[in-house]
C-alpha cells in the first residue's frame, strides 16, 4: 500500500475585535458532539490561536482536507454550530466560517 | 513521573512582499546542519506557512518553547542563518528573526 499522504494545513479568518472574549468562551465549551463530528471526519491535532486584533489562525492535519471539510458540512451539528459561529467573524458575506477561510501555503516542513 | 507538557507554539512574522520567492526558495534548501539543530533542542513537527502578502505562520510542538528557543540561541548554526534571514523580515528592528516574533494565545485544541 502507498503510504497515506497527510496535509497539514493552516488556515486564516478575522474574530470581530469586539467579541473575542465571547468566541473565546465558545471555544472552552465546544458542543462534545461538535468535537465528534471532527474526530469522525479526519481533523487531527486540531488548533485554533487569536491574535490581540482578532486575526485567527487553525491548524490541523488530516488525510484529506477536501474530504474532511465535505464530511463536516453534511453534518447536522456542524451547521448548527457553523450558524452560531458565523456572527463572531468578520468578512465572510453570506459564507460559512468553514467555507470562508483562507489556507496559506506550507513553505517548510521539519518533522 | 509526571507527564511532559507539550506546548503547541503559533507564531507569526512579517516577510518583505518584495522577496517572497527569494524566502520560499531559501526555504526548500535548509542548511542539514540547521535542520539538525532545530531538531536537538526539540523543534518538533515544525511548519512554515506564508500568506501572499508576506504574513509568516510559524507553527510547532516542543516540551518548552523557552529552553528551545534558548538551545538554538546558542547554536552557531543558528546565529549565521538568522542573520541571512534577518533581512527578509520587516519589522525587527535590530532583532533577530527569532526573538522578533509574535506568538499568539491558544484558544482551542482538539487531538
Amino acid at each position: 500500500m502507498a503510504p497515506k499522504l497527510m496535509e497539514r494545513v493552516c488556515f486564516l479568518l478575522q474574530v470581530k475585535p469586539d467579541r473575542l472574549d465571547e468566541y473565546k468562551a465558545r471555544h472552552r465549551e465546544v458542543w462534545p458532539e461538535m468535537l465528534n463530528a471532527l474526530r469522525e471526519t479526519g481533523w487531527r491535532n486540531y488548533s485554533l490561536f487569536l491574535r490581540h486584533d482578532g486575526l485567527l489562525v487553525g491548524y490541523l492535519e488530516t488525510d484529506g482536507l477536501a474530504q474532511s471539510l465535505r464530511g463536516m458540512a453534511s453534518k447536522d451539528i456542524n451547521v448548527r454550530w457553523q450558524r452560531e459561529m458565523a456572527g463572531y467573524f468578520a468578512n465572510l458575506d453570506t459564507r460559512r466560517p468553514d467555507e470562508g477561510f483562507l489556507r496559506l501555503e506550507e513553505v517548510f516542513h521539519l518533522d
